[in-house]
């Protein structure tokens, strides 16, 4: 294993502080943890509900880079691809409340749902108002090696921007709840993976794949897909996953907003060359696709792969999505 | 070799459309070219001097990346690791142009000094005003491959960056040809690798490395650098290259730029850890850094790997390079 890192135990701690450090005028850390705040004066006087989320690290810039103005009020992390503490989430939690209430925004892990429900409760005996939504848009598998039912990957990131946004807005506690569950209905993402990531306390890739071979539906901690491939061409790729995806929406008039991540070591040149793919297939099938957001967003370490989210979207997302924030790297 | 293309020779104008497709809010293509243009209405009435930079591809978002607001007005993308063609730049040089000149930004590679020198007599000849800098902050090596003297490297990312909120600032094309030459000037990079790039024309990597090996000094196109070592941990692979690169500074007073580049295959998590370590050695040394930015800026295609810039900066360099912008990228 050849990583740019010190001792593997503090792989965590020294990347939450070359984040912070580096972003001061963004964010700041909360003594003792590993929890990434606004350092934004203003966000306290504007009465917002807060929005906390968190979870493994391992796929950065998810959550702290989505830090700021228009999205998350805090992110907290754990351990390589491991939950972060209860004790920890509740830190979050009672820095950024402002009184109107926060919402934890959850990948759908066993750990991460036990975890931030503990948070809720410890939050709740102080008197804050708390709702949770855990975000489950990966379709390619029922259920995995790290939950019950589907898992949460890139489209989580989607779901930041747009309850982020409404929460600038000015939306209550109940009414951001309400629409992040329906954001996440609406959102469907399918992974490939052409290597997979190697986790720095084990040393070696997560699984292995052959000089010619990509896995279909591979989750965001190395977990296994429903199929190993030779590799096709990229427009070959986009159209198997459109075709999966497309199937979950009943409906397929109306705007849709796709996402193209790439998951850590695939580089931008190819994440373009199969959105342009994406894109020419959706227009085939005369999807109408009115937001597309390409990059590294939700990455699975040094994973060489890409996913493909697709959300069927309200006019009302559509504009909180294209909205401007002041995060790290929305 | 795996990569999501599709046809190798249909790799360049494919990423380019699926960057200004998921884009065109910011950014438009200039018909039967590479070229990448602001979509802004404003831009021609502001009058400003327009930027133009552009180069081989694989270095993404390094052009195209950075058009925008406050950066560049055009970027000119030619094949992988090649310059783009004398015509390819002229037609973005008139693109651009609104009779206050037009600046080149250049990288310093044998083949993109030429071709970018031909397309300023082209643009010459049509009564346009043009000067050109030549960014050479590579440290590492003396002479290489494809250049004489030192290589253009993730330094270029920083010119673009502060030349481009100077001319968005009104300043005239002599002072940002002056002010640019000056900035280049004080930048100072090196790169290391873990694994070399694979080209997609040639289907493997540039050069191996042993699984326990880097290459320190290596530049952006599988140049060979100074040193093959075995791997250290991330705090002494920062101190070397501090090390080498403060020698370059004879004023170690004032204020400083850094920028911790990742290479395209490197994920966030190192670079952070890896900025983390940078900064606690230049806060030993007495080095005040007054600007940080951490991230894939200028990439060598799948290249796992990073580079360290340090610029010392005047006041009103790190004001440029704190200035908001509407770019893809930065």
């Amino acid at each position: 294993m050849k990583k740019i890192i010190n001792n593997v135990e503090d792989i965590v701690p020294e990347m939450i502080s070359g984040l912070v450090r580096t972003n001061a005028d963004l964010v700041k850390q909360i003594d003792g943890t590993t929890a990434v705040v606004r350092n934004d004066p203003k966000f306290k006087e504007n009465k917002q509900v807060g929005i906390v989320s968190g979870g493994g690290s391992g796929h950065e810039p998810l959550h702290a880079g989505y830090v700021g103005d228009g999205m998350l009020s805090a992110a907290v992390a754990g351990e390589v691809f491991t939950s972060p503490t209860p004790d920890q989430i509740y830190e979050a939690i009672t820095a950024v409340d402002q009184g109107q209430g926060v919402l934890l925004i959850v990948k759908n892990y066993s750990g991460d749902v036990m975890n931030f429900d503990m948070a809720k409760e410890m939050a709740e005996a102080d008197d804050i108002e708390i709702k949770t939504i855990v975000v489950d848009d990966d379709i390619s598998v029922k259920n995995s090696e790290f939950t019950q039912g589907k898992r949460g990957v890139a489209g989580t990131a989607l779901v930041e921007k747009i309850v982020g946004a409404a929460a600038r807005s000015g939306m209550n506690l109940a009414d951001l709840a309400t629409l992040g569950q329906k954001v996440i209905d609406n959102i469907k993402t399918i992974g490939i993976a052409l290597h997979a990531a190697t986790v720095p306390a084990v040393g070696h890739p997560g699984f292995e794949l052959g000089d010619d071979e990509i896995e279909y539906g591979i989750g965001i901690h190395n977990e296994r897909g429903y199929a190993v491939e030779k590799i096709r061409p990229a427009k070959e790729l986009a159209n198997e996953l459109i075709e999966k995806i497309l199937k979950e929406f009943s409906d397929q008039s109306g705007d849709f907003a796709i996402l193209v991540n790439g998951m850590g070591g695939t580089p931008l040149m190819e994440q373009y060359i199969f959105a342009n793919d994406v894109l020419n297939e959706l227009a085939a099938k005369k999807v109408k696709v009115s937001f597309s957001k390409v990059g590294n967003l939700v990455t699975s370490l040094d994973m060489q792969g890409i996913s493909l989210t697709i959300m069927k979207a309200d006019a009302d997302w559509i504009k909180y999505l294209k909205e401007p924030v002041t995060t790290i790297a929305w």
